[in-house]
This record gives C-alpha cells, structure tokens and sequence, in this order.
C-alpha cells in the first residue's frame, strides 16, 4: 500500500493524462474504500490536521462543495475562497504570489481558474500540490475520474464500452477528460454528437485514432440511442448560437423520457451539470439515470482518495 | 432515549407546525444539555464524520453562522454555500438539481430561501432531511423554537403567559411560528401591536381563537406595558410604508428605556434581530433584555439538538 | 506556563501598543513552537471544539485565510463571514449588534473592518476577546508580530537592527505596528523613504525619538541598501498620486535584482502583501526573501499561539 501511494505523495494533479491504467486503479480502490465508510457512516481521521485551500476565482457551487466535503469527511480543514472575495487579486496580486500565499497555509491547494493552463502555472510556482479544479476551456481530470468511476462501478467494467457524448463538445472540457482516459481502456468506441459548429475537437479526435478505438458521427440521439452503454449529456451553451439555429437543432440533443425507455437496459445516463433542459425532469426516475446520484457522488470519493494519497506516504 | 430520538431520525424540519408538546420537550432537553456541555468548555463529538449544508439563497449572517457554529461545536464538518457564489443557480439550475447535488455530498441541507414553498419543494426531492432556514415569508421553525426555548428558561413556564408582538406582524414570519408553537401550551393570551396595514393575518387569528387562547389588540405598547410577561418586538419594514405615516406611527411601536422599566420584574423582551431602532439602544442594559444574549445563543443550542436528533438514531 | 498564559486568557488583542517585551516572548515561544509541530505534520488538538468567527467586513483573502487555517491547525472550528455576505449590515444593524451576535455564536472573534477604531468599538461590546485584524489605517497588530518574528528568526536578534521602510508610510498601518514593536528593542536604526505626501506620520516618529532610536531619512532605496538588516517594502498608493509624479518616482522606491544583490549577506526583504510592483518578481529567487514565504507563514503561527492564548487558562 505504501509504495503505491508513493506514486501520488505530493504530487500535482493537473490533466487526465498523467494517470495510467495502474494510478486509475490506485485511486479506484481507495475511493470505492472511502464510499464504504462513509455509507457505513464512519467517521474518518485520515488527514486530522491537514489543511485544503478551495481557491476557486470561478465560482463554482458544485466542485467547491465537493472538495470542501471530500477534505471534511477525511477529518481534515478547509480555507474556503471564492471569487467574489478576493481583495487581494482586486489589488492586482498575480496568480503566482497568490497561490505561494496560500501555500503558507495548507497542505493543497484545489484551484478553479477561467484561463487554460492556470493550474500549470500555479503548479510551476507551488510548494505545495495542486490539485487541478478545472481551468477554463482546459482541464477538469477530477471530473474526468468521477465520470469514469461510475462507469466502472454501474458496467462492471471499463473495457469494451460504446459511449455518445451529446451536446457543446468543442468547448465541453468535461468531455475532453474523460475521452482521454477512456483511451486507457480496450475496445471504446465513441459516438460524438454535436452541434456542426462544436464538434470534439481535431486533436481529441486525432487521439481517439491513434490507439485505434472506433468513432461515430452521428447527428442525432435516436439514431444510436438503442446500442450505447453510456450517454455523457452536456449543456448546449445556449448563449453562444443564433436562437433560431438553436430552436432547431434542440430536439437533436435532448435526452427524454421516450429516448432515455429505448435504451439498453444496464445502460447509464451521465450529465456533468448543471443541466439546462438537456435531460428533461421525467428521466431523473430511469434506473439508468445516475447524473443527479451515483455520478455525483463519486466526485466526493474520488476528491478524498487523491487528497489522501497526496497528503500521506 | 433511543425511542425519543427515533422521532426526529432523518426527518424534515420544515414547519412549526410539525412539533407535538413531547418533541419540543425533547428538543428542549437535549438543547439545555448542549447548553450545560458548551459553557462548561467540553468539546463534543457528537456528530463527528457527518457534513451540513448551510445552503443560503438569501444571505443572512446570522443564522448562518448559527448553523455553521452548531454543526462544528458537535464536531461536524459545514459546507458553506451563500447567496452570491451560486454559479449553478446563474447558470439556470432548478432548486430540485441543487438540493439534490448537495444531498450527495453532505448528511442534512439547512436552507434560507427567499420563497415561501421553497422547503418543502426541497424535501420532496432530498434524500437527506432537509432544516428550513427561513423561507419567504413562510416559516422560520427554529427561530420559533429558540424563542420559545428562551421563554421557558426565563420565565420557568410556557402555560400561563401574556406575551405581545409588536410590529410588522402581517409580514414577519417570527411572530406567525412562535404564536403556533405557543398554542400547544395552556392560558397563553396574546396582544398584538401592528400598523393598521399590517396586521395579525386572518389565518393565524383563527388558529388562535380555535384553541380558545385570549386575543387582545391594542394600538401602542404603552397600553398593555405593566401587564405582559413577554414582549416580541419585530422590524417595521418602513421600506414598505409612507414616510410621514411611519413617522407619526413609529412611537407606537419602540421599546425605549422609560416603556422597559415599566415592565414587569420578571417580564423579558425578544428580538429576532436585526433591529433597526423598533429597541433603544439604552434598553440593552435593562436586564429583561434578552435579544442580544440568552435569545441569540438558545439558537444555536436548538439547532444543535435537532442537528444531533436527525442525525443519530 | 500558566501564570505566563493567564496575562492573555480572555484578552482583547487590539494594538500593537498592548505588548511588553515579555508578552512577545511568550507569543514567540509558542509560535515557533507549533511551527515545529505543524512542520512535523502533527495534528494539534489545543483548541478543539472553540469556534473563532473570522468577522470580515473588508475583504481579505490574505488575512483570512490566515485566521481560518491557524483556528483549524488548532483542531478548532470557524464561521466565516466575507464583505459581501452580510445581510443584517444591509439591513441596516450596527457594528455593535452584530458583534454581540457573533458572540454568542463564538469563543472569539478576529475582525476586519474599514473605520479605524472599529476593533475598540467592537470590544467595548463584546463578551468574547476581539482580535482585530486590521481596522482602516488604524491597527494590525497581528501583522506586526509576524513581521517581528520572521526578523528574529532571520536573523537571530531583535536589538541592534537597522531597518529601512520603503513606501507609503503615511497610510500604511503595517509599518506603524512594526515600527512600535521595534521600539521595544534596542539600538534599532530605521531608514525611511517615502514619496513626499506619504511620509511616516510625526506621531510615529515622535514615539521613536523618545525612545532614543535613531532615524535617517533618505529619497532613494539605493542610498542605504548596502548598511541595512531589514527592507520592508510596501505597497505604493499608485491610486493616491498623481501619475506623472508616480512615474517619475517610481524608481526611487521600488527593489529590483539589482539592488537586492547589493544587500548585506544575511538581511532579508519583507513586505506585507499583496505587491503590484514595489520587488520585482527577479527578487523572489533572492535568498533574502521572505515575503512569499517565511514571512507569509509566521503569520499563521502567530495567529496560532494568540488564539491559543486568549482561550485557555
């Protein structure tokens, strides 16, 4: 167990694309652990006296509660700070003396940030780890890991997995994570519905190939619906298309009731939230649905066991 | 014991209206008890482990921090959610989507909401109990229990009692959950003081009248001075009235130092606070003054012991 | 050690004008005591079960963050109230209310406020110790400790020290606390440089003539850098000043690599934070700094060793 976690003490956490197979499972294991105590309603020492700084310039209600939760059920201490509250970055502090600032007072610093590559560059600066809360259009590797955990623990497996991912994919970072990550894994193939002016982007694309897992382009739900094991639902951001364009292309992209009723019975329904009217309310009582349960969820556990296997040798 | 607190395991508290003389009795003890624990200095472990969510829609310093200091003084852990920093909400996410998000992460959700409704909205949809904080003008149910807490410690009784509420009484969700609870309890008779646009509502004047307590009505606190046990003082909204009515009303309805000490000896004086001048500032040093001391802290060790009694079985 | 923590027990920590000599021993010894224990990844349990409101009405994610990672350090909990959350000061409550309030939440409140004078306003009131953690131009009594105690763990004394204060020293409260402090010392030589309308006010230096300490007053940083202990930059009002004389002085006042190398071998740069520009980030690799680091951390662990103080016999 020691050496095993040796492989994430003090480490960053910034992209998916750090973990192997091998880490995945690490961080699998201890979350799954974590999910038992907690449900078993055991109260957890883990990381007594270590302390969290929630730096989210981004608000954030979902993340920054997990995090917040995640460090709290491991009997740890959190410095919560969020956008609006900060005097110093309004004196035009940079990033890099605000992150060696709070450094002084924690243990790890969880960070959500606008820009792409602020948590590298937080890191670059950082005595203490960071863990990536998601920056910009870029990275979000602990949603990528939740969304893939529920996966595992819904399938039974993370092999051999047809998923669609529906909605925003050019902009959608939560996507981008967990395709990469599925990559680990043998025999994926992927169904990317989009928007024609949001479509997964090229180098996404590009990785998706080169191990060789299978893509579909499809431009509707219905047209896949009844063959996929996993649907990852995202939000159409609205405010970026022409309404007329948008009215249209709606039905294409909506998940309800009548689709969700086709779909294969051990099948699941993953959204990253908020949802806007991508799922409509009648799905949340399909057994397939797990976006408003199980998926959330498995954000907690899987923040706890990185917290725990940063913080401890 | 484990019987009497099965009575509250996993429970809603959404309404005053759900608590028998035997509950607030229950209540009551154990929040007596904490009191004891707290001022002797001992840390309490109480609910080591579990998470609240103190999710403030409406920002509201007080009762927040009230329930952020009872759920850490039991040795739980707080995640604290306000007005301002909602991004989900801004991004358009229903009440139902964020009640359940934060059900995943936390054992008990207190909620401020600026709808009447908006807590039982929230427990029909929660999987973990739901403590109304304060919703629109609807109810504030453990204000009405530390109100009453306070009486019954000062007084030594809760039958028996003349009390008057004083001000916006049309609009002001604390006189309408303390006159509730107070009917469960022998001989209460009450006084009501409002401006004539906002008055006792029709709905609770049947209540009490139903339970044959006494009504009086009277047009300034000096009329009735001598003769009550308690006197309830609430904000005038002026925002909501004629300024040159406000003016020629406002007489009738402060407690200055000369009305106080005609008090009688053991007679106290309540505040739900903020006030804005409705009590002289001389009053505070009156010792039936209670607003700013034995009322404000019976908060906190009232929410501790529904904290605990929802939480353990 | 009882009788030397019995002269804080219950005390107001309002200015830096409360401290003996001996006062900051016993600060000190404690402070680098629980930096060992904390660096030795020890989990402190002293405070558990006290709750510390962090009552800010300016924000400061600095100070802040500080206050909530020494109360939690401590195994103690925390009710973190930030500028824009507070409803009842909307709603129009005094300073003395709300104080009051708070404390019957909490064992002790560290409080932030905008008018000098606040923090006595304050407690004059309340029942619980007030820890003022910076009131308008007035007091930061915190911040003067931390700046005292990075200068004696630097360099192994607090007599004979030459230190020269760089910038705004008119409004800056920072290097009024410390100066105070210093004069409990001996032979301590002070170099101030400041723009024209920022000097250090007669006041000050009337306190340090008295006491017999020398001063110099020089126009440029450069004219002194070779003799000096201690720098302690701080920030330029840039928003005070007219920008054409902000331009032309600037030079004057602000500490580049350069200047930094030309320092004695084993004094050390300070500034209180958040910098714009006053060190250039070149500095920060300067093994004379301090300021993102050593600095920045004494401060949590005198927070420590004050919460420490006031709350146990």
């Amino acid at each position: 167990m020691k050496k095993i976690n040796g492989r994430f003490y003090k480490q960053n956490i910034l992209s998916t694309e750090q973990f192997t197979k091998s880490d995945i499972d690490t961080v699998f294991k201890l979350a799954i652990n974590y999910r038992k105590k907690v449900e078993s309603g055991k109260a957890i020492t883990d990381l007594k006296g270590k302390i969290l700084t929630a730096l989210f310039y981004e608000p954030s209600s979902r993340t920054f509660g997990s995090f917040i939760a995640a460090m709290q059920r491991l009997g740890g201490g959190v410095i919560p700070i969020q956008g609006i509250t900060f005097s110093s970055v309004s004196k035009g502090e940079t990033l890099e003396d605000t992150i060696r600032v709070f450094a002084n007072y924690s243990d790890v610093i969880a960070m959500r940030h606008n820009e792409t590559g602020a948590a590298q560059k937080a890191a670059d600066v950082s005595p203490v780890p960071i863990l990536n809360a998601g920056d910009g259009v870029g990275e979000h590797p602990t949603q990528g890991l939740l969304d893939l955990l529920t996966i595992k623990e819904r399938l039974g497996r993370l092999d051999k997995i047809h998923i669609a991912m529906v909605g925003d994919l050019k902009y959608g970072r939560t996507v981008h994570s967990l395709t990469k990550l599925l990559l680990l894994f043998q025999n994926i193939t992927f169904t990317f519905i989009s928007p024609p002016l949001s479509p997964m982007p090229d180098e996404i694309l590009k990785m998706v190939r080169k191990v060789g897992a299978k893509i579909q382009k499809k431009s509707a739900i219905v047209d896949i619906i009844k063959d996929i094991d996993v649907i990852y639902m995202t939000r159409i951001q609205k405010e970026r298309m022409d309404p007329k364009i948008y009215k249209k292309m709606k039905n294409m992209f909506i998940l309800d009731a009548k689709l969700a009723n086709k779909m294969k019975k051990n099948s699941i329904i993953l959204h990253p939230l908020p949802r806007i009217g991508e799922i409509t309310t009648e799905v949340d009582k399909n057994p397939r649905s797990v976006y408003l349960t199980h998926q959330m969820r498995s954000g907690m556990f899987v923040r706890m066991a990185l917290l725990k296997l940063i913080l401890t040798k």
